[in-house]
């Protein structure tokens, strides 16, 4: 993990859902794979929730308290208080609005090879480095982009016709919920 | 498949890989996950491959001659030789103008509902109508940006440490070849 390479692809992750999403018709952008599955307007909302309540400020307790104190649990359904009222293009404005504060806060902390082998301690995981909480930051981010186009692609799942097995996408079990 | 749903997310892939893509560290956009797999260079470069020798190719050979002729099979490796000598900048802003000039190309077709019923004939396949060949070159889209995704998210997989089984794209298959 290099603070740098990690940096360069969460700075470019809100660009990269407003480029997919910003503008498509809704039936792209409010449709999910069914019942307690998420539509890419969710998604975007989970990343903001994501934003403010996970990794910065686990961040500040590894560096303040280390392994004394314990990180509040993920709220796993914090995208639905998050969405409220909200337009899919409020949300990704809104995105890119506290991500590039955390990345700021982020820069802000000057942090130090050392550093990044600091612990904290998870609810269910027990003790984590910092440099793993900010690798699992990055991986998240790559984890919406892939639901993101495989809930997309169940859309097409009949259209496609015979070409179906020759798309990997379509064969996706859906393992990122 | 509605064909203005459709048009609407082929437009915006270019964007999307160039705002995931570009300016990138190498160490994101040059690795791949092991012998025989492609990294997020080789992948645009199929999809400039895919847009000069395949959708359009096919919609035209569809409306051409029907099912009395067979579309040429694709070529799997034809990235290699788009790659020559080019930047990921250079590939990036390549697939923007031949996917700009394919939509350009596909609107001029000037299609109604019923074209697309309309039948050809794909080598392995057998008999595929218009509607599924577009539906195809959507999903082929997304099946890249999920496979994208994978490719770089492996790169951390060691480095998440213990939120391994948290992150779906970890556990991804692969069944994007």
């Amino acid at each position: 993990m290099n603070l740098q390479d990690a940096t360069a692809l969460l700075d470019r992750t809100p660009s990269t859902f407003d480029a997919l999403l910003r503008g498509l018709p809704e039936s792209w952008t409010s449709r999910h794979e069914g019942a307690g599955t998420w539509a890419p307007t969710e998604i975007v909302a989970h990343l903001i929730h994501a934003e403010r309540t996970d990794w910065m400020t686990r961040a500040r307790m590894i560096l303040e308290a280390g392994e004394t104190a314990t990180f509040a649990p993920f709220v796993r359904d914090g995208q639905v208080q998050e969405m409220q009222g909200k337009s899919l293009e409020g949300l990704l404005d809104e995105f890119a609005h506290v991500r590039a504060a955390s990345l700021a806060a982020l820069q802000q902390l000057n942090l130090h090879p050392e550093d990044l082998q600091r612990r904290g301690r998870h609810p269910a995981l027990g003790s984590v480095t910092l440099s793993q909480l900010l690798a699992t930051w990055v991986v998240h981010d790559l984890t919406h982009v892939h639901q993101v186009s495989r809930v997309m692609a169940n859309q097409y799942r009949e259209e496609v016709g015979p070409w179906s097995g020759y798309l990997g996408v379509l064969q996706c079990a859906g393992h990122s919920s």
